[in-house]
């Protein structure tokens, strides 16, 4: 049975998503997405040759909690949410979201960031903070956007895209 | 006996630092001098009561490349070199800094910052990024902007000092 997420798991189309946490029975389906973004090599900075076994592992690393987002049964994104740093840099939250390319437009990205952003707040985070957004990903930058991130610097030329060539990435963050 | 560093190892004074890769034997001196700058928590984002293992093992991190500067025989800095994204930002170097407080003032964070550009671009890196300089720590702020380092972004808000309460810091970077 779908259920609508707390955040608004609302999809674009008028679907709704459903997004809950990870188990160890969602890593073939984790896998099956990240896959083809990561062998693509234009929206992550993770080696384009990345095994499923070290994709999992940098998915699921320690102190993330990782959530899936599902529509009509079938796993169309997911995202993990994590502490940015520690100490006096606890409070920022940070995450990574990756939607099945079957999925895209339908307002996935979009609901798993408000369910993250709720979660943050749960978990006391203070403010959210992405640190590495590459620039030629307009779609992610402008959803970011319409979310209320700002960019908070541009770090210039520090991604090689496989296609454009060396572009830029953004440090996007928002209050929680 | 002490050489001057290939990258220009002067210190301020005019007293000559030698910086070499850390060995295992180097854990205690490099510990001695994390120990207050951790336990201050005034300028990296690590608790306060983190463990002697657990500073070594986020200094020494898998990836990381260690040095250590002596002046005397005396380990008065240590450093890390090591590529801050894989796959598209595997050009990014990253490099975190300490120096003992008995030798502020020396030129050592000045001598092997020199030397990690160097060491960087002998690693094939063309751009060091510096990702979370704390904008209270107006020293290495006008220390990194005088080694041609640029401000690339504001994070507001995203460290609690111990003594000033909420404060930003910056993401530096220059060119190799």
């Amino acid at each position: 049975m779908r259920t609508k997420s707390e955040a608004g798991g609302h999809a674009g189309s008028g679907r709704v998503v459903n997004i809950r946490p990870a188990t160890a029975a969602d890593d073939d389906a984790i896998w099956h997405i990240l896959e083809p973004t990561f062998r693509a090599g234009e929206t992550y900075p993770i080696p384009r040759d990345i095994s499923r076994a070290d994709a999992l592992a940098y998915w699921r690393a320690p102190g993330h909690a990782v959530f899936v987002a599902e529509d009509s049964g079938a796993t169309v994104g997911t995202y993990y949410l994590r502490a940015n740093n520690r100490g006096g840099g606890a409070h920022v939250a940070n995450c990574g979201y990756v939607v099945a390319a079957s999925a895209f437009g339908r307002g996935v990205a979009r609901a798993m960031c408000v369910h993250s952003l709720d979660q943050a707040r749960q978990r006391n985070f203070t403010v959210m903070q992405f640190n590495f957004v590459i620039a030629s990903n307009e779609r992610a930058v402008g959803l970011w956007q319409s979310l209320g991130f700002d960019i908070a610097g541009r770090l210039p030329g520090t991604f090689q895209h496989p296609r454009l060539g060396m572009v830029d990435a953004y440090v996007m963050m928002r209050k929680l």
